[in-house]
């Protein structure tokens, strides 16, 4: 029986932006685990299976239900260990950690400056009015202050890429050899952004945009078929 | 036999203070090899043996010389693949390259602006005069307005850490629950400023001061003995 997972979407089912939902599907796929999705948006937060935390994703394998990506993630490797290996060990586990909590504290903070108000664009009416009460509480501004000047703000963006660019100009993927989760939690930020806007947010020339390129390869093309803003590659 | 292992040093033959040699010295510990350090300074290229690039660490063991930190990492890897792993796999080699670069592009860079001038009084006479010529020149001004108005620019520092910061306020170490060659190639940057420099750039109650702390600790007390400015932990 396919795993069910619930996936952050548009006003367009197909259009699937959340990048921790991103995260979870490159690992579901890195498992080779069929799934099926189930589009869910914001304020659909009684439709999640319990336990929940009114948040995506979540996954039903069976009778387990996982939510959270990194416990999702960590469900995977235990429940899965005869499969290709998200983490390579506890040490490669370790370091995901820091590449997470990179992309946490600069990738992902840095994009949503870019790209927040186009997120609100591809929202339903409901989940705007969510979507704008709940993000401009948290900027204490409006989502379009929160963007403005944001080509003005791209060099900076893109010099905070530095230890991404480094990694993917010197080794084809950001766990090395072959893709691992790590790639999977860095690449669900960029996927995010494509996903919900025209904004490109890396030059023609980036090392970091050929790694790009490579994760939307993967798996017969898994992120590059789907819904999306600029080229597949 | 002992490996040898050159060690760059201030006028003090003792004071070690370079992020690369104490990342090596770290692995070599890592390993449970036994080492003897040859104090080399700046001034001195001519005394490392061949082949080298004119910098330290070089390592000789038996009759293999290897230089730059991280060949010498995955030679200790390879050569020694008996002893205890210094990245636990490929996946944890690969990221622990964007752990390096994050640390180059991003801590060391930050450190440099700290205590610059403080690595210059501790070196001799001949050493300064090259230090000061080589650091200005790659700097474009004096070795006293980079590291101007410090205090002013360590909460951006300290912020800049984040990542790190997150990560052992989670798990024991970079590297999850046993410290691995991330950890050390880390734990490099600190032990530098640390070894040459009164000016604290961590917060007492920083998360990340605490895993410095046990860092120190590691190999019985192998960097808190060494001399440095601070507390041992």
């Amino acid at each position: 029986m396919a795993i069910r997972m619930y996936d952050l979407c548009g006003a367009e089912a197909e259009r699937r932006f959340s990048p921790f939902c991103w995260r979870a599907k490159m690992a579901l796929a890195h498992k080779g685990l069929q799934i099926e999705t189930v589009p869910w948006r914001f304020t659909e937060k009684d439709k999640l299976p319990q336990p929940n935390a009114g948040r995506v994703p979540v996954i039903v394998d069976g009778d387990r239900v996982v939510h959270d990506s990194t416990a999702i993630a960590d469900y995977l490797e235990e429940r899965y260990a005869d499969r290709p290996s998200l983490y390579g060990g506890p040490v490669g586990r370790g370091l995901a950690r820091f590449v997470q909590n990179w992309t946490e504290t600069v990738l992902q903070a840095g994009l949503i400056r870019l790209v927040l108000v186009d997120i609100h664009r591809h929202l339903g009416p409901e989940d705007q009015a969510y979507f704008r009460g709940d993000r401009e509480k948290r900027f204490n501004t409006t989502l379009e202050e929160v963007v403005k000047d944001r080509e003005a703000r791209l060099p900076a963006f893109r010099s905070s890429l530095d230890p991404l660019r480094r990694t993917v100009e010197r080794q084809p993927f950001v766990s090395g050899e072959a893709p691992a989760y790590a790639d999977y939690i860095v690449f669900g930020a960029f996927q995010w952004a494509r996903a919900i806007s025209d904004f490109e947010v890396l030059a023609s020339d980036d090392p970091v945009r050929a790694w790009r390129g490579r994760m939307l390869g993967l798996f017969g093309g898994l992120a590059a078929s789907a819904p999306a803003y600029g080229a597949a590659a």
